[in-house]
Parts: structure tokens; C-alpha cells; sequence
């Protein structure tokens, strides 16, 4: 660190956590720049080369991303092959691809200024978009499109020079070919001003296992080139220009991060049970198909949530019974003799549901969205129960609702399910007729309507993410209230017990699939609430399965009592943290991650 | 009704019910025609022309506002005082005004182009709008541009035709420059594509007593001219080509209406007390300082809830501390010796909330507004206390923190106003200390903890439309999930008996300030619950006053008890229905309204 750091004084930022660990180095500043384009009008006579252009741009694009593809896969832990297989049916898709060369026809314009308006509007659609994950989704086409522009203008893509210190990228936002070009030895952590959970950045530092903090909004104007920083990825912090003391608790808390990431290789083939022998089934979330076998090696249990929105991305058409009925069976392969719970479409009303095109919605979280979309529009809700109940043939299938609001939205569905079991009889087509039908619990008035709603499902699983979204009215994706996004707010955790109450009383499956299931100090809240089925993202198993081992459940009513006399989320975590450590004395530190 | 009609089959479309009443008659299509704009370079020579006549354009459009205000004066029942005002005040913004003058300079280019520009930009600001009823005024500044338009191109304002029978107005959208040069003996409804309970058509509608019913999206493209229709402003039906047998029942209807209408002028003075002399206290809200004289005429026993947006709307600066005080010294006096309600400002984070502008939000509905966006920037909210403090000397005043998800919020607030208090001590103003400090009751997190937030607030009043909103995470001002929105849904019920319990254990105060206390049959559902205070728009009183004293609080705990058991909302309002059928034996079609 040089001398005019050390002038500096220590101050800290406070942003999303989006992947663990501490890292603490030097400031690299990656500035991505944006690219010029002007629009000219060009002769008939030069259309076709015009259109020759744009096609070899979008030849050697694919052939940089595939470069890119081949270096991720040498680098990463556990590959994150959907991002640029996504980018790479980007560039396929007639709506960009057909759509430009078009518009280089009609208007008679160069590519460069036909492409622009051409992103201009597919980014439009992606803004209105509902879905957290497929909203992101947006940047792909973003970076895919100045990707073609720049080899369109003959420009260069952009590269990291090489990196003489361990240095902490910040950036405004990383793309997968920035990341996956840094040299891996000296990059320590990643640092932006935009993103959340589900960025890009955020999953590619997961897979990369680098620290990373996001959303920190304008980090690149408030840090020099050269800052010394701390990154806890844990935590969301980043401090800069960190005292002596301060650095010398972080090496040490670092340290003991890097000790216990080993001890968990150990866990992964142990069963999920508690000291006293309760057992505990920890299950995967899946969001694509090439996840599976990752999580199966994760020691998953069947998957508690198939999302089965991939299928429907980055195409014109919605994919056919069989094609879906293919997918269904190479995960419950996969998993076999587990079950495997899936999810029907949840999407906003735009272009992805198969050219429904809503207005545009001044809150679309709360607009016509997933179940109430399927509902509204039939025929897709009606083809995938098909190919569901005909994958449940073969192995056990779960099925499940999202977003229920009432009872006459499971009797709606119920009785589609009726339906189209009476019309695979009569085909002749087998199915599990007896397949457990449950409803993910993610508005509040589910959760006042628990016992009622109890009566005429199989189980309950909670979307912990949309739950807490719209208990506290916070948009989990609008930095500006993130503050007030808090998982242990005592209303959460009185929304949980009700829940798992009325799931208990009516005797039906119970289980969380929301991100927090993942999260190892909200597990223990989940087991002391009466949960005993968590589905997570499969890298966070271990982590929970070594915690669970350790707990006692005989412990879970005293931590239940206490946890609800709590007023303030403040209150909980303070109280949750002073229980848990009685509970581990020789592993309090592990914890915070 | 002509022949060709007759041959026609009965068809209904249902829309949001705007106004209430039946109507029967035949279609009159008003046809709102949008202006061509070209912009124009002009040279420099005639710029200064080309403002003279951008100025005139503006006074024309002034007169013309005016004489439409005072036909609106002589039309109107209850004058809407604020339709035009907030028009005139439009007019007059720099925003408008000076920003076209510069544009035309600055550019220069002709007047109707510079114009264009700028209410483009203006628009957009307004659809980033959180709160419902600011995004809805956006459509003044259409209104006023448009108009402003045709002046300056010489078109004439679009006018009907003399009608020559009882016709039903469909349009599009409609102006209240529209509506008051309608002939009032023809007209006898509103249908519009657009709209909510809060737009124009809406308000107009239940300003001049004209049923209506708005948000039937394509009723225009529907209806042919001269079509037979009846509507019910009161369930929010439109039935075209009614039958015979249709046609009876809804004559007999609107005769019983119109007998109940009359009937309900009787009630105006009389106490809201039940049949068996319970005490019910009925109060108003208030959206306008002009609304408080026709509130207590009214018969409204002090002001529930006093929305304090008014202020803030339609200019540039914040009102300073002494205009506000002045607003609720004059609300207190029309008032006294009954309380005043002052909630702290309610907006979202838009430019009315003084040059705070942030970044779109995607769900601003759940983003940085109310008394987050209050608590952010606390110099608006701290100079609103000291302006509601010192008010407090001069009469009953409570204060009411909208939005409140949690303790931390309450105890943000409380600590707030205790410095207030302490600056007005020093300075020497009076105030009293002891006024009572309640927030309103929104948010799901807000009814799982009712009973903590009990212990440090003095009231509690629900927002029934938000409450209904994030609870069934529909967004009310989305046409497409109306179906959804249901008030007597079982989980809204059970949420307000949470809160009801709640208060009454810890002897606070408790109301319910939302639309829905207006809603006589929803009021009965209320008076079951335990409520005994509600304020609604005071046109709605008398109506609530007539049920109220027909009711038998001994009923309360039989209805409570059956109410609670119900699973559906239908199931809800098939229930009440027999059960006030026993109640009101000769009154039942009453409830209708």
C-alpha cells in the first residue's frame, strides 16, 4: 500500500452481499467503456455489404464468446455455463439477428445505427420485465449488442492489463468476458455499482469462489485507483483504507472463512441430521437443467424447486410437451429415487410468455404475473401439467403453484389438473394420479389464510424472497429500501410460524425454498420454527448440513420462545446470536459466513 | 331504441364502479381527437413572434379554463373545485411556461414543437409517479397541453353534439372540459376505456351525481353509436342490449336508488349510533383544504385522515412552515371542537417531494416513498412537524406517520418529533405536547406486529386500499388484476380483526381510514370487527350514518364469529348478505349501494 493511503482515513460502504469471503487488496478500476454509434442513411448499392458486415460482426462475436465459454470452463469451480449459452441464443434469435438485417433494408441505414435502435427496443421489453432473473437477463443483450458493435467499428474488446498486485476489480458492472479475461491469481474480490443477488457479477463470483459485493452504487467515483480495501463478501462490506487494527481482525477472520470452506468438503456425503437424530432433508433449487448434476454431487436430496422458466427464455416459441416432458425426465434421473418438486411458469406478462404482450405495468411485482398469468392465458399452464403428470410416470413428481393468493385460486388449478388428467387417460398416457400438488406460500394473505389453504393442498413451500417483499412492501431489487429488506423482521418470522403452525395442524408437507433456506443462521430460525425441509441453491448445502449436525433440536422450542418476543429485527439477530452461541461455544465464527 | 339493436344479444362487461347509480340509455360516442404537432425550424426573424403567439395561446386557453369552471360552478352539486385549479395552476408553471419560451428561442423551432417537447418530458415524469392520485393528475398536463395546442393552430376545442336523447357517454378518456359542456338533462352516465376510482371521469362522475363506470379498456371499440345500454355505477356494470326481462329489473333497481338517494338526506344531522346506542364515530378524509366545509356539512365528526400532498402539488418550492400552519389553523376552525387527523406527507420519491428526483423505480409501489422517503430526507418531515406542532396549540390535532412497516420506524419518528418539540420549547411556541401520535396501518408487516407497535403508538388507523394491495399483492391501479383486488377477501378480514384485537388489548385507538370505511356494507363488516371510528369521503356519510343506526351491536359477535369462518370472497360476501337480509328485513336492497 503506498504512502498517501496511509494518509487516508478508514471508511466503509455498505452494499449486497453477493458471494463470501473476505479479500483485501488494491483498487483496479475496470473501465468499461461505451461505444459511439451514429446513425447514416447508405445507397441501395451498398445494402448487401452493409448486411455482409453484420453478419461476419456476429460470426466473429460467437467465436470470441465461445473463447470466452472455453476460459470460463478452465477457470471456474463449478461451471456457469447458462450465461453465456444465454448470450449465444441471443445472438441466434431472429429478433435481434433477422430484425437488424431487416432494418438495414427498410430505412437504408448502416448496421452499427440499425442495431442500436434494434437493442434500444428489445432493452424496453426487458425493463417492464416482472421476474428478478429474467429482468437481469436484460444485460445480456446489452452486452451482448456492444459486443457486435465493437467488432462491427473494428474496435477492440476491452481487456484488464496485467495485474502486478492482488487487486480488487471495481467496476460499474462486470460481464462474463471481462471476468473470466482477469488473471486469476492476482484478482481478489469484485467490486460494483449496480447488480443484486442474481447479477451477473453475483453469479459469476459464486462460481469463480472470488468475494464480491454489488450494488454499491457509485463505488467507482468514490475509490482511487491504488485504495487499499477490505471486501467481506459475507457481510456486503467493503471498508477502505483500513487502520492497522482493522486489517489485522480482518486477516484473522479471513483466516478462520478459509479454514472452515475446507472443513466443509467433509459434510457433503454425511446425512442431514441433528445431534439428537432428527433428520433434516436439504434439497436443491434448480433454475437450469445443467445444474443438476452439480447439485446431486452438492449432496442434494431432490429438488425442492424446479424453475422451469429456462425452458421459455430466449426464444420465439413456447417449447413444445415433448421437449418439456425430455427435461423433466433427465432431472428426475438425475435425482433418483428423490423427488423432484416442479414449479409451474412464473413470469410477468411479457414477450417470453409466448407473445402475450401486456401494457406496461407501474408495478409489475404485483401485477399479472406467474399463476395469475397462467390462469388468465390457459393454454400454457394446460400443455405443462401435461408434460408434468406424464414425466410423473416415471419418478416422483411434485407439483406446485406459485404466487397463490386464495382457495379459488388452488380450486382453479385443481380443476384445470382434473382436466387434463381426464384427457391423458383418455389418450392412454400414464401418470401418477396420486402426484402431491402443493402452493408456494409468498403472499401474506396465504399466510392468514394458512389453515384454510392447509385443507386443500399436499404441502406448503415458501418463496422466502417474494414473502418478505411484499410483508414489509420492500422491492428487493430497488437499492434505495434495500435497507429495509430484512429477512429476520419479527413479522417474517410471525408469518413463518403461522405458516409451519397451520402445515403441522393439517398434517401436510411443510418446506422453504426462498434464498434464505440457504442462509446458515436463518436455517437454524427455519428448525427452531418447526422446518424441516430446506431447498437452496446446491453450493449452500454443505454449509447448512454442517450446522444442522451440530445443532440439537431439543434446543428448538426454547430459541422458538425467545425469538418471538423479539420487536425489532435488530432485536432478533442480537437474541439469535447470543443462543447460538451457548449452542456452539467452540464455533461461535462460523456464523458470519 | 332502433331496430337493428333490438336483434342484438345481451352482453355485460365489467369495469371499476366510478360513481354510483343506474342509468339506462343509448350509446354517444365521444371521439376525442388527437392534434398533429410538426415541428417547424423557424428563423431568427420570427422568434419573437412565434413566443407572442405561444403567450396568447396560453391566456385563450386561461379564459376558456375559467369559463369551464364556472359551468362546472352551476353544474355541480359538489363543486370540484380542484379539477380546474389544478389546470390553472399548470398553466402558469415555469415548467410549462418558461420552458417552451426557452425552448422556442433556444432552438428555434415553432411553438407547437417547442411545446410538444417539453410536455413529453413532463409526461414522463409523471408516469414515474408512486402515489395513485398524483400519477392521475399527469393527465392535466395532457388536458392542458392539448388544449394550449389547438389554440395555438386555431382548431376549435372539441364540442357535442346537442343530444337528442338520454345518452350514455363512452369515450376514451374524458376532460372535465368534456364533461361540463355536456348537456346535463340527456346525459345520464360516464363509460370510459380508461381510468380508476381516482381519475378524472371519476371524480366528475361523482361531483355532478352521474353514474359511471371507467377501466372497461375497449368499451369504445365495443358499442356502436345509438346502442341500447344500462349501467350500474354501483357494481361497476355496463349491459348492452338488455332484454325485456333485464330492462324490468333494472328499472325497478334504479327506482329503489333513487327512493334511498332521498331518503339519506334525513340522516345528514341526525347521531351515528346503533339501534341498541352504540356510539360510532363517522369523520372524513380530506384530499383538498377546500373539501372541509362541504365535510362538516356533511355531517363528519372531525377529519380522520387529512392528506397533506395538496400543498406540495403543482409548483416548484415546498410550502414553508407558516402556509401549512395556516392550512391546518383553517381545517382546525371548520372543525373545532372536533380532532384533526394531519398525516405526514405521503408521495413517492418524484419531484413534488421538492427536487428529490431518484431513478425509476420498477415497483414504486414498494420503493422509496411515504415516510421512508420522509425519513430519508428528513427537512420536509421535520419542518411538516414543527407546522403540525404548533397547529396543536390552536385545537385537537393528531399526527399520523403513514407506511410504517416496523418498530424501528416508530421509534425513528417519535425521536424526530421529540426534537421538534424541544427546538419549538426553545423558541417559545406552544404546542401540545401531549397530542396523540398514531400511524396508519398498511403494511402486512404492520398487522403481524400490531400488538408490539401498540405499545408505543397512541392509534391506529388502516389504509384499507394499500393493506388490501400488498396483502393480496395486487396492485389496485392495474386494470388487469381488478378480479383480484377484493376487499372482503377471508385473509383482509382476518387482518383486521389481528389489528382490531390488538389495539383494544392495549386500549389504543383505532380506524380505518381507507376507501373501504365508506363502503356501507363493508362498514358493517367493520362495526363486527370492533371498529368504531371511520373516516371516509364525506359524501359517503349519511349512507354508512342510515346502516349504522339500523344496526344491532349485539349482532357484532355472531357476525364476527360467522364472517372469520368463510374460506373464499365470495363465500365472505354470500354470508354477509343473509345475514343482513335477517338484520335489515325491510331494507335489504339497500345494501346494494
Amino acid at each position: 500500500m503506498n504512502g498517501s493511503a496511509k494518509t487516508k482515513e478508514q471508511f466503509c460502504l455498505q452494499g449486497v452481499a453477493a458471494s463470501p469471503g473476505i479479500a483485501i487488496g488494491e483498487v483496479y478500476l475496470l473501465d468499461r467503456q461505451r461505444i459511439s454509434v451514429v446513425e447514416q442513411q447508405i445507397g441501395p448499392e451498398h445494402l448487401d455489404a452493409e448486411v455482409a458486415a453484420f453478419s461476419a460482426a456476429v460470426e466473429l462475436t460467437r467465436l470470441q464468446l465461445e473463447q470466452v465459454q472455453e476460459q470460463l470452463r478452465q477457470n471456474c469451480q463449478q461451471e456457469p455455463f447458462h450465461i453465456i449459452d444465454t448470450q449465444l441464443l441471443i445472438l441466434r434469435d431472429p429478433l435481434l439477428y433477422e430484425a437488424t438485417i431487416a432494418r438495414i433494408r427498410q430505412l437504408q441505414i448502416n448496421a452499427a445505427g440499425a442495431l442500436k435502435q434494434v437493442l434500444q427496443e428489445l432493452l424496453r421489453t426487458f425493463e417492464g420485465i416482472a421476474d428478478e432473473y429474467l429482468r437481469e437477463r436484460g444485460s445480456d443483450v446489452e452486452l451482448v449488442g456492444e459486443r457486435i458493435l465493437r467488432n462491427l467499428q473494428g474496435h477492440e474488446q476491452p481487456r484488464v492489463a496485467r495485474l502486478e498486485r492482488r487487486s480488487v476489480i471495481v467496476a460499474h458492472d462486470l460481464s462474463p468476458a471481462d471476468t473470466c479475461q482477469l488473471d486469476r491469481v492476482q484478482v481478489v474480490a469484485f467490486v460494483t455499482d449496480l447488480g443484486g443477488r442474481t447479477s451477473h457479477t453475483a453469479i459469476l463470483a459464486r462460481s469463480l469462489d472470488i468475494p464480491a459485493v454489488v450494488g454499491l452504487e457509485r463505488v467507482t467515483q468514490q475509490l482511487p485507483a491504488g485504495a487499499p480495501v477490505i471486501i467481506d463478501g459475507s457481510s456486503g462490506l467493503l471498508i477502505a483504507y483500513p487502520t492497522a487494527e482493522t486489517l489485522r481482525q480482518y486477516l484473522e477472520k479471513k483466516r478462520r472463512y478459509e479454514f472452515y470452506q475446507k472443513q466443509l468438503q467433509v459434510y457433503r456425503d454425511l446425512p442431514a441430521c441433528t445431534r439428537d437424530g432428527a433428520s433434516i432433508r436439504l434439497q436443491a433449487n434448480l433454475e437450469f437443467l445443467q445444474e443438476a448434476e452439480p447439485a446431486r454431487r452438492n449432496g442434494a436430496e431432490g429438488v425442492g424447486l424446479l424453475r422451469t422458466e429456462f425452458m421459455y427464455m430466449a426464444r420465439q416459441q413456447p417449447p413444445d410437451e415433448e421437449e418439456q416432458l425430455q427435461a423433466y425426465r433427465q432431472i428426475l434421473a438425475s435425482f433418483r429415487p428423490d423427488p423432484v418438486t416442479i414449479r409451474t411458469l412464473d413470469v410477468g406478462g411479457d414477450k417470453f410468455a409466448s407473445g402475450i404482450c401486456l401494457a406496461d405495468e407501474a408495478n409489475p411485482a404485483m401485477g399479472l404475473r406467474s399463476i395469475r398469468l397462467s390462469l388468465w392465458e390457459q393454454r400454457l399452464l394446460r400443455q405443462q401439467l401435461r408434460a408434468i403428470l406424464r414425466a410423473s410416470a416415471e419418478g416422483p413428481v411434485r407439483l406446485m403453484f406459485p404466487m397463490i393468493s386464495g382457495l379459488s385460486e388452488v380450486r382453479q388449478c385443481r380443476a384445470l389438473l382434473d382436466e387434463v388428467m381426464a384427457e391423458l387417460r383418455l389418450e392412454g398416457h400414464p401418470f401418477d394420479a396420486r402426484l402431491p400438488v402443493g402452493i408456494m406460500v409468498e403472499t401474506p394473505s396465504a399466510v392468514f389464510l394458512a389453515d384454510v389453504l392447509a385443507e386443500e393442498v399436499d404441502f406448503f413451500s415458501i418463496g422466502t424472497n417474494d414473502l418478505i417483499q411484499y410483508c414489509l412492501a420492500v422491492d428487493r431489487s430497488n437499492e434505495h429500501v434495500a435497507y429495509l429488506y430484512e429477512p429476520f423482521h419479527p413479522a417474517i418470522l410471525r408469518a413463518l410460524t403461522r405458516v409451519a403452525d397451520a402445515a403441522h395442524q393439517a398434517g401436510i408437507g411443510l418446506s422453504v425454498c426462498g434464498e434464505m433456506a440457504g442462509e446458515p443462521m436463518f436455517s437454524i430460525v427455519l428448525l427452531a420454527l418447526g422446518y424441516r425441509e430446506l431447498s437452496m441453491n446446491s453450493s449452500g448445502i454443505s454449509r447448512v448440513k454442517k450446522l444442522v449436525r451440530q445443532w440439537d433440536s431439543h434446543s428448538n422450542s426454547v430459541l422458538r420462545e425467545t425469538l418471538l418476543r423479539q420487536k425489532t429485527a435488530a432485536d432478533v439477530l442480537r437474541c439469535l446470536q447470543q443462543q447460538l452461541a451457548s449452542a456452539f461455544p467452540e464455533a461461535v465464527p462460523e456464523l458470519d459466513y
